[in-house]
């Protein structure tokens, strides 16, 4: 009945290896791109308390009024609580949405509460968003690096994804016009841009303005919807904001926005906002993914941001992530050996370090974990094998005199590393395919 | 280069009908069957308090201790708020894995935590199994009827249902090994059996114990998963429970759960039990879909199971929906007109009405909702458009007075129609493809 694959087709295996799963012959395709991270065994060891993490993308979080949430959180269930225990609709708490509205000015939007989907954590509007778009085969063009979760939810619908260049001043639209370019003479079918302008996860810059409506114009043209996710927006150092792709082009923009940097993770409250048409599919595809998303987290948020000075402790999260920027940028300038670049974020949480040729941060990592310090290797965030010279450092978690220490750590393995590579020539790993999942965002 | 694909083949696209949607080309083929159910538009009018809703599938929450809860709630942030507000894995919290296991158990299940993964409810687990297992074009075999939700998670990965009878023992295994046997002559690919085991949602009536293992052997014989979905068992209204499916076949059954109906649905907290290899794959498919569960959602069920006599809560949520089972049956039995006839559930929420020829109940309902009175029709629980003859009636939500008002006013709607149909014969409506969401447990 279940019609065997040809054993080599069989997702999952790999060819010399034994698989003993029995329901081995039973998986979809699609879990053929679902591989489990060789650098996953590490984080057990990694997040040990004596390691100094740099690999996370956990908000600090101590920064937040606990008393005064746990007294909103006792008034909420005692005074609504069989609205907040119930269940809510797909599209999400409308006084949320409103409020959601009200927060995507602050960036030049202006929309309807109407088009604004909650969902669990920006990561379920990805899915939901590749869901409605990209059918196997399609191409997916990131920048290249691209945020590891978005790769993720692109390899479990079989999508493609193209990477196109980034430099100081984010995505180059030169090199957006070639990828857009190479597709059509392959006959390849694009579905949209995934772009995160502002303080990119993971390198640290942002899209400068000037490029914006290029880029808006250079997709328009080519028929290709953009996908804008902006976690960080909120959080440039200076409280400088920009403005968001949606603003300058709202009918060919999906934006991705969310709570999880600049209230609480914890809670999984993202949203998308999204042309009319596509909103009407998107609450159809929420509902079949989780029939709604929790209604008591949607209401946290909304009582937060409606009795709380959220603006306030949003500028207090800031100070708290640049006093930890300049940590981590000081300490890389005194400590790294020559040859190490990285970039300078003026917001966010990430700091991508190039290392010079010879050096593999994949192949090092086990080496830096038992120096007790830990960071993301760069082949996580691209989907075709690229990166093994780069790491994501993360600042936003560990205290300054850990960063700094963490620093220390991570040029020694470094140098031995770089030693390593002039006596014996180049340590590089075999490839993989598909992305990682180094759980950047989570662990 | 976004090729164009003939209009006949459009998602969305309907023949006779322009669609002003621009971005129509672009969409995923598996939208075509993400259709909105026509019975939706009514739902804004059937929740007007002046109608008796039978049509949704809300937990009757009152019975829960809101002032502790609101306590509990107040604790959990202030004591353990970092972590509670933090991203969390996608396997689930260890220590509320721990406590399923205990649950499980109370249905013979013998589990251990670490092949539990908590989901956004159930409805998430549904649609992670579904992406697991299923390529477009694989069959699915459930009970006809079967629960619109999981038919929506089917539909979206693009899967075919194939029906199979059940009588008031629950699944037929005669019809079952009939299904396999013409799937099979037909050369399609059966992934797995989806079934609900106790309490059924819509039919309201239980497998049989002695079929279970006759249902399991034929599974297992065939070579086809078998999905558990167990949100009722433990509201069997004389506190009797039945051995899992899960219990009796380990190796070959996937079992999910919920937290919906036990305790809050608003909370989202569900789970899956599935065997070791399938569950690696699980948390990985998870981890693209939302990258983890709220982690204070996980937090609030760990402390209520650990604090309250949830054993206790439990019988009086039975207690309650069997009170509302009986008002219903016998307002039924009062009321309806000859000809009518309908399931007698000994647990759960629902009772499913098989109405007399030439009746439609999808094109009685906007006449029902004047009347004001909702139902859930049949139709929306066949993938097939079966079910014009039936609808299902939840007592779960009003009270036992609204409930005796709603079936009187139905059997009014009823004798009009079958008046109707005497005078002008069979009145029926449009064949709709795809499954209906009525949106029947949010509503």
């Amino acid at each position: 009945m279940t019609a065997s694959q040809p054993p080599e087709h069989r997702p999952g295996s790999e060819p010399g290896r034994h698989n003993l799963d029995p329901h081995l012959d039973r998986y979809a395709a699609r879990t053929a791109g679902m591989t489990a991270s060789e650098i996953r065994a590490l984080f057990a060891v990694a997040s040990r308390p004596e390691v100094v993490s740099l690999a996370g993308g956990m908000p600090n979080l101590a920064a937040l009024p606990l008393d005064s949430l746990s007294r909103q959180m006792a008034e909420l269930i005692a005074e609504d609580g069989l609205v907040a225990l119930q269940y809510g609709s797909a599209h999400g708490v409308p006084g949320l949405r409103e409020q959601i509205c009200e927060i995507m000015a602050m960036e030049g939007i202006s929309a309807h509460p109407d088009d604004v989907v909650v969902t669990v954590g920006s990561q379920m509007g990805l899915d939901m968003v590749t869901r409605l778009f990209c059918d196997p085969g399609d191409v997916v063009i990131a920048e290249g690096p691209s945020y590891v979760g978005a790769l993720g939810s692109f390899a479990a619908y079989q999508a493609n994804v193209v990477h196109v260049a980034m430099d100081d001043d984010g995505l180059v639209p030169e090199a957006l016009r070639q990828a857009l370019a190479e597709a059509a003479r392959h006959d390849r079918r694009v579905k949209f841009l995934y772009t995160i302008p502002n303080f990119h996860n993971p390198a640290g810059v942002t899209l400068a303005t000037e490029r914006r409506a290029e880029i808006l114009e250079i997709c328009a043209e080519h028929g290709v919807l953009v996908i804008e996710d902006n976690p960080y927006g909120l959080l440039g150092f200076d409280g400088q904001t920009y403005p968001a792709l949606r603003s300058m082009d709202p009918d060919n923009v999906v934006y991705l926005g969310s709570f999880s940097k600049t209230f609480a993770s914890g809670l999984r409250v993202g949203w998308v906002l999204a042309p009319h048409a596509v909103r009407e599919k998107l609450v159809l595809a929420a509902e079949s993914a989780t029939l709604c998303p929790p209604t008591l987290n949607q209401l946290v948020v909304s009582r937060y941001l409606s009795t709380h000075d959220w603006k306030g402790q949003i500028k207090t999260f800031r100070e708290n992530y640049r006093e930890r920027r300049d940590a981590m940028l000081s300490a890389l300038e005194q400590h790294l050996p020559p040859g190490c670049t990285w970039t300078r974020p003026d917001g966010g949480f990430y700091v991508w370090v190039t290392v010079p040729e010879g050096v593999d941060t994949k192949a090092m990592l086990p080496r830096a974990v038992t120096a007790r310090v830990a960071y993301a290797s760069g082949t996580g965030f691209y989907s075709d094998g690229f990166g093994s010279r780069q790491m994501r450092l993360s600042y936003c978690y560990p205290t300054p005199e850990r960063i700094r220490e963490g620093v220390r750590r991570l040029a020694g393995v470094l140098e031995s590393e770089m030693e390593l590579v002039r006596t014996f020539g180049s340590v590089t790993t075999r490839a993989v395919s598909g992305p990682q999942f180094p759980g950047p965002d989570t662990a």
